[in-house]
């Protein structure tokens, strides 16, 4: 099998997928086209996995008494972050929409298997963590798919990671990586949220030699 | 600013570049373009980042000695990692060729900064674990814009992190998140060199309903 080439265009594309991808918190109430979610999850299922152990495990959230106990624990969360602000920020902080529970038509747990059978844990004796990175990079690939699909995808990192795999009621030895939600974007940007509501902004890469 | 719309054909060639994109460790030894290191580091800066922090810290490794310390490290990690094979893996596990330090023209240390001023904290006070995922999600970007310029990039695991920390010192805090090889990749394939090898293969995607 020939080895593609990708052609200037496509590199442009590229490179405009990644300056336009957002993490996403407004969305219309537009449910996902008839097969898009399972094609967004074999698309992410191809991404790179330590040893090939795909340990990424997606848990489709629907069930309204699963999605409210979501809801209630980021609530819960997001007060204690509150509460952590420091004076000058809170105001700021409380201004913000950090998620999307209540109208994101379409909403992923993805959690790790911490220990898989599969890739007889070739790459990870020294560095375990490759483990979660690479439910990461599952994360990351679904992202970017769906950004290229007009679809739009906001990452919650604001819950209790024991508490939502309890919730959700999944084995015990599974760890939450992100909670995600995905549908139609309500608005699009090529400036991240949190830097158009004055929380920060992006500063150039920070390079090294050695 | 309007937001783009990407074709059926875009779409085709982003499915292409995520079913080519390979864990290279096979490089030809031709040098890299004039500037591409640089626009490949200012997209991989683009990475989603938890709270817009921006973690990730890029070391170029280029001098000798730094070099040899990390295939010196990288010799001792994977003989340890041969030693604790099971009887019946460990020939397989001895014929692999898991990093391609010698030959790759192009050494990336990616570290993160596990507390950064940037992003004031926000969405990690619950899963700290997310500012290592912005890392991941840095070298994944990089991995793929790579992947579409031609070039390959392979992430080696197999080094204990305080080790390479200290070998290229760099501020204790910094953790190290991934050890990339990046250059002309000797061949191409769209099966993963693991799988070809026999060690593993992939799966379906794991998914459950809630």
């Amino acid at each position: 099998m020939l080895a593609p080439s990708f052609d200037p265009g496509f590199r442009d594309d590229l490179d405009r997928l990644f300056r336009w991808r957002r993490d996403v918190r407004h969305f219309l109430p537009r449910a996902l086209p008839e097969g898009a979610l399972d094609s967004l999850l074999d698309t992410a299922n191809r991404a790179p996995s330590v040893g090939l152990s795909q340990p990424w495990r997606f848990v489709l959230v629907d069930a309204p008494p699963a999605r409210a106990a979501i809801q209630a624990e980021f609530l819960r969360c997001n007060a204690d972050a509150l509460a952590a602000q420091s004076e000058d920020r809170a105001a700021n902080y409380a201004r913000l929409k950090l998620a999307a529970l209540h109208e994101a038509p379409c909403q992923i747990a993805v959690f790790v298997d911490p220990d898989p059978v599969q890739g007889h844990g070739l790459g990870r004796l020294t560095m375990p963590e490759t483990i979660g990175y690479s439910a990461v990079m599952a994360i990351h690939t679904l992202w970017l798919a769906a950004c290229a699909a007009g679809l739009g995808l906001g990452w919650v990192s604001i819950l209790d990671p024991d508490r939502v795999r309890a919730a959700l009621d999944v084995s015990r030895d599974w760890r939450l990586v992100g909670y995600l939600c995905l549908g139609y974007p309500a608005m699009d940007a090529d400036t991240p949220e949190l830097e158009r509501e004055g929380w920060d902004h992006r500063r150039p890469p920070a390079i090294v030699q050695r």
